[in-house]
């Protein structure tokens, strides 16, 4: 990483007048921000990599990380090379009220997880995430939160923290059973008998009586 | 490690007679025996540790791991260091049939976990098991088996083991949301509150109709 040349006017995305400063954008430019992305999420966590620190170290304007990627929830999200978008499909789950929101989640749920191009890298965050002690793992803060967010503003206000936490514990066992251990017979079940026995588990967490 | 000696008889527990050969029992052999036990699981997995196996690392007959630590499994609860015994304990829930087992489950596996000397050394084996690729995992092998061999024993047959791994699924998403990601609320949850919200749950998969 070159440091910051405070006498260079930043280059944007043109391709002209290569010299000393940060690179303009190039054929391999995405690439390379994306790497440099992946690596700060993996020695930082999520929290502390910002846009800035990773054009910092792609050599590149933070404008042009903006330009390819967005956010920084979208920079993680494309770090992560996973093909949907928690922050798109969570909300829709909840389109048609939150009756039968615990079905319309689960069969989400399992056709990410049993998608191998999303559930081979999910598996990858999830063990890397439980090795961490540190609790702001990317697990939690790049991931849950943008499932756990939209699933608690669905929800009315008594008691949603707990309700949606404990469809999260459902559904992480899950992760647990069915994908990173592969328990028998629960790793071949198929999905229809899953959404049978678990969609009303998740319903009755997000909307059944108080107990 | 010595390797074996033929020409030598094996001395049991008898102190007398130090020569050439394997060692008689002392003061602090039981702890190099499971010194020994400890590195062998977490090195070879449970399948792939034996007693003669362990015996020869720590330089004693077989005899005396038998005499100190009884079975194989007894040896891996040693080793694992918790002071409860999932073999006495989970049959012990079914001792009044299967009507209310899941809230006698619940409370016990929540009296495990919440005390920290079980919980400790639980999330040190859930954590390095599940960063390993290999499916017999101590997890698995060592402390699952104790505990979905009664389980299953004590349901009628027809979906027996579905509804066994339903169980182990809401239990594991417990052991990750509560304990190793600590997710509030739930991790300060009182655990009356989260029996009424989750006994229900493994109830309705341990005897509930076929969805």
């Amino acid at each position: 990483m070159s440091p910051p040349n405070p006498t260079t006017p930043r280059r944007q995305v043109s391709t002209e007048a290569r010299g000393r400063g940060r690179r303009p954008g190039g054929p391999d430019t995405r690439g390379e921000i994306l790497a440099a992305a992946r690596k700060s999420f993996a020695d930082k966590g999520f929290g502390r990599t910002t846009i800035r620190g990773v054009a910092g170290d792609a050599d590149v304007d933070p404008a042009l990380v903006h330009h390819y990627f967005g956010s920084k929830d979208d920079l993680f999200l494309a770090a992560l090379d996973i093909p949907v978008d928690p922050r798109a499909l969570v909300p829709a789950i909840f389109d048609g009220g939150v009756a039968g929101a615990g079905e319309r989640l689960l069969r989400l749920f399992l056709s990410v997880w049993d998608d191998p191009r999303t559930r081979l890298p999910l598996i990858a965050l999830v063990r890397s995430s439980l090795v961490q002690e540190a609790p702001e793992s990317l697990l939690q803060q790049g991931i849950l939160r943008m499932i756990l967010e939209p699933l608690r503003a669905a929800l009315p206000a008594e008691e949603a923290d707990r309700r949606v936490q404990l469809v999260i514990s459902q559904m992480t066992g899950l992760v647990m059973t069915r994908y990173l251990l592969a328990l028998e017979p629960l790793a071949s079940m198929p999905p229809e008998d899953l959404v049978a026995w678990v969609a009303p588990t998740l319903q009755r967490y997000l909307d059944g009586p108080l107990p």
